[in-house]
């Protein structure tokens, strides 16, 4: 199956059941914006790969769910990207939604999209409401507090932050909720799956480090050296490239291992392992 | 039944559910700080009056709703306070979000506000699922795109604007959202419902134009005379006090000759009344 195009379909179906004439234009565009083109979609795949691995049935609803898993994504980009945050002047090679839009667009942007993302899901599965419920709560844990993306980015006004916790929420939490909610729109167990986007979580953000230190702004399409600059943790930092690429390499292996028993896991795994290779910086991607 | 200790126990419920020991403990305060204490909760109030009227059984869940919807209006007024919108110093006769906690936070509890709104209805219903994705559309469609709230700040946006579109979005959605959500807690015709709030909302929003020109910071717990200064469309700056007034009065006698046939039509009148009073400036409300 084409994960990359059931996911655009997914997206453009649910930025178009509430894009319409009665919305602000500019809105609209800045929405818009935050979702297409994408970068590389690393959740809403991951998502629909497990839910495959699981055996669902269901493309369409796991193409929606991963779709709503993508939005909160973006949100959480428009949102991270703002001036009292990151203040990036680039997101996916384009200017950010505030540098395009302004600043109470890129605002309103991020609330927009993760309202859409709940919408998307209740949508999709009114004819099925027993699976509504969990995979809301799975969704709204990933982005929410106490541990999903919104705590994950706060921990940056604490004066006092674990690392591993900070990455968990900031990152991980989504990785986690992309697994997981597979699973749920296969009828699989949740917890069993949460582990593996852990790990993959892990990954990427260690990938994240790396191409922080090792890629160009051209190929990341967003500033690079920034964790550097503002003294943000980071595993290549810590471990250097080689220490780096050895750590990503065993999260993948964990995830492999951490597969649940499952009628595809065996292509899942081959899946897991070229992505890892994908999210490397280019110069890398041999070594992984 | 006492609607505000409900409410503000339904609130609490919420809040605490996601407010744990692992959550970053500034985001915490800085998510009560936009809850507690609240201000009239008339959205909420209405959505408990409504499902008490139409005979609703189901108290708890009826005010588990309204929180959500006071959820979302918090995380509206958070967000419309920041420095790229209203940039007020003052809600609730205390220090903004923002200018309590920095604008980081302030961005960042207005999006764990809508996202515990959403994660709220979902643990509430989860017994009753059916219910779930009626109500979470009707939640999603007051708050998002393409004429819910968020989609109200955005027209501020734009070089053209419909003043009727910009208050029914801004204003109108929410208080629509509570009576058709009120019904649909209790099984209640949702559409018919919404003509009620429809006229509430915008008699709210006449009365917060009085409020802005008739009333005191210090009655109001914000800054007064904004309207005028940042050149919004009001509609006691265009019919002026007396004029606004029967405009008021005259949108709450259509709510009330609105409300669809059911058990407690009486009582429901009579509450929209009493609020009418409640919320307009102190001097002006024997003329409601």
């Amino acid at each position: 199956m084409d994960f990359t195009a059931k996911i655009e379909q997914a997206l453009s179906t649910a930025l178009g059941s509430v894009i319409t004439d009665a919305c602000p234009p500019r809105l609209a565009e800045a929405v818009r914006h935050a979702v297409f083109p994408g970068g590389a979609r690393v959740r809403p795949r991951l998502c629909l790969a497990v839910a495959t691995a699981c055996g669902s049935p269901d493309v369409e609803i796991a193409a929606a769910v991963a779709a709503s898993i993508e939005l909160l994504h973006c949100a959480s980009l428009v949102h991270d990207d703002l001036p009292c945050f990151d203040d990036s002047p680039l997101r996916r090679g384009l200017p950010s939604v505030h540098r395009a839009y302004g600043e109470p667009l890129a605002v309103l942007a991020g609330d927009a999209l993760i309202v859409l993302a709940f919408e998307n899901l209740a949508r999709v599965l009114a004819e099925d409401p027993a699976r509504l419920a969990p995979l809301l709560l799975t969704l709204g844990r990933a982005v929410g507090m106490p541990m999903g993306i919104v705590a994950g980015q706060a921990w940056e006004c604490e004066p006092k932050v674990s690392v591993a916790d900070y990455h968990r929420a900031k990152t991980g939490a989504l990785f986690a909720a992309a697994t997981a909610a597979g699973a749920q729109v296969a009828g699989a167990d949740a917890e069993a799956w949460r582990v593996v986007g852990d790990r993959i979580g892990e990954a990427y953000q260690v990938a994240d480090d790396l191409r922080d230190v090792a890629a160009s702004a051209q190929e990341v399409g967003k500033p690079v050296g920034r964790d550097a600059l503002l003294n943000r943790p980071s595993a290549a930092g810590e471990l250097g490239v080689d220490g780096a690429v050895d750590l990503l390499k065993g999260l993948v292996k964990g995830a492999v291992e951490a597969i649940p028993p499952c009628p595809g896991a065996e292509q899942l795994a081959a899946v897991l392992v070229a992505e890892s290779r994908h999210i490397m910086p280019k110069g890398l991607a041999d070594r992984a």
